[in-house]
């Protein structure tokens, strides 16, 4: 079942350089794990913004939630949520 | 180059059901085309919405704006148009 | 999966009143089989405005898409879709 | 009386994560017992986000306001607030 | 309980001046009956809009709906509501 | 000459718990000497947020502004006001 | 007691350009009588739009409103009305 | 050249109440030189607000730029600017 | 004096196709002797839409006013008006 | 390919003078490198507003995100981004 994400980041003004990139660090491997698993299944990068457009694939509403959940980038993003299904047109 | 491309159709009242069905006809045949093409990357309907989340793949701005033109639904569409790049979390 | 369902009923003027009661009657008819199966949760209306705030049941996303499509007042309705999970505080 | 109540909370930045883990433990106690009595009527998490959607019975708009004004979380968090009534179409 | 209701006519296009003067007599003939057994509270105009503040006291949120249903004017109007209750500050 | 005038409080997080109870205090005493006065008509609470609907009696623009300035909340507060007047099919 | 009222024309699609004319013609008689009264204070156009901003001195919301209700294109509008006073660093 | 310009003062919760002070004289002191000079035109406040609605008389837009971004209060405002013209129906 | 000017055309439904080509061609000649005589400096449009931006070197607001009436499309378009000015950046 | 990009700063209020001083000497001098170079086309400052509209010529849409990203005070601004490309009135 797939979701669309769109995430923008908001860099917390009381965190140091070094610890927003640590957080930043955990973010790009929990991202790249999920991705190996197939469930983050797109991700790209708004151009000129500190935000992307990501599409998962997850068993349910609740599976979707627990992966969001998890991100270390989460308190700093604002996110939103967009269910998706076959479009009569695709050729997929 | 890719873009995020959102339509939401807005059926006119000033057709008849035939006529629509016509356009929404070449529509199909014209989206079908464009992503055997590697045009129209990605195409999903939003859950309940007669609305589509899509992504284009394109040589520059100019050449999305004429795929876009060309959509036998433009007239009756609002359509809004993100464009992106690679993300640096990104394993593709 | 629940989904929370918000839908706005917009009269159409170019239908005479008893067209719309022909259509408003299937709604009814529509809405009352999907609640006798399951699938149509709760559905409340709003005080005071032509809309509701109904809870779906479904399979997936897709399911939910079928089943607002079905709606015989889809076409003069606005709907917003809000994707649910289990709250951690509740009880059920 | 129902009412469709929509809370998103917002982490204050001057709490520590252990005061503001027992101020959610008062919620979490505060919701349970409320949902025991029967005013918490549903309780939702919206899927992605630190918000749910809940329904109250309660008997009359006071006593709405001081059951939500009792919330522990109440001073980091947005509200919105909408009356209920029957549906003509619903078969409860 | 008291809710306060605003209102906004928007004049429809397809009725005729005197079509549309029948409805507005029938709505002030509404309107009165409304105020003389207490359940319109208040009724003021926006200055300068072709709008209303109003403050009903009615039995139940259903009672309100009946009772905002049965307007007139009700397919040519937007319409928001809101629950008020008892302030801590006030006197009355 | 009448203005509905709705106030929204937003606690300082820079004040302490006795600091702003001070403050509500003092806007506590100077509301009920305005409803006294009769320049503070009506003051109801809005259900479920910390929130007011107001009417006010006021000689001139002039004169509620400078009863508004005068709040000890005001600078804790946003404020809409609304010009009022007389309605046709008001009975009063 | 002074206003700004900002006026945007939509003009109507079902009458002829012979029968808005005569409007607009009615509109500015209307319009120079109650400058040369010294009621309708200030009169601009917003550069590159079909709107106004305005300055009236009244005696009341009462006669706000009927002035602006006198309006020939009154129906073909839409209105905002915000209430002035005297600024404390204003010389006059 | 005529322009409205509307300014919304958002006291910094930074300062203390002797430097917003001594800013605000500053302030008054600047726009009263600026009416003198017949470059301010019109000041008036809006009542129940911290903020004014104005009409600057300049050259062209870089006096305006220049003039705005010399106000003492800039840093602590939200500004909007809207280009007027001569009114077809002003009997100025 | 420059001005950035964002136009959105919506076609009317009342005209036909040929009637709204004749307007088209019409507002091609006029954009283009615009161009011509450097008051139209430049002209963009919006890839996938049917917009423009536009910046306009004229000798005051009136003059920008004029031009954009001017425009054989006016009636069958949004505009947003912006008063540029020298950036203390620009080589230019 | 051309961009408008839009940026308004917001200046932090956690920088002294000094450090935000030397900031915007950086941007200043990545500005003008880039207008030398010919990728940032066009650098207007909007009238009365700390705030600028931009036209970039880039190669695609990552080139495009890597200049925005290198803006020394990219932290401090709120963008906004539009894809540009030849309007068929255009004579250039």
């Amino acid at each position: 079942m797939l979701f669309k994400v769109e995430m923008t980041v908001i860099p917390p003004a009381h965190l140091s350089e070094d610890e927003f990139n640590a957080i930043k660090l955990k973010e790009k491997n929990y991202a790249q794990e999920l991705q190996k698993s197939g469930i983050w299944l797109h991700l790209w990068r708004v151009a000129g913004l500190y935000a992307n457009v990501s599409i998962f694939e997850v068993k349910d509403n609740q599976h979707l939630h627990d992966v969001l959940m998890g991100l270390p980038l989460y308190p700093y993003m604002t996110i939103s949520v967009t269910p998706l299904c076959q479009h009569p047109s695709s050729i997929k």
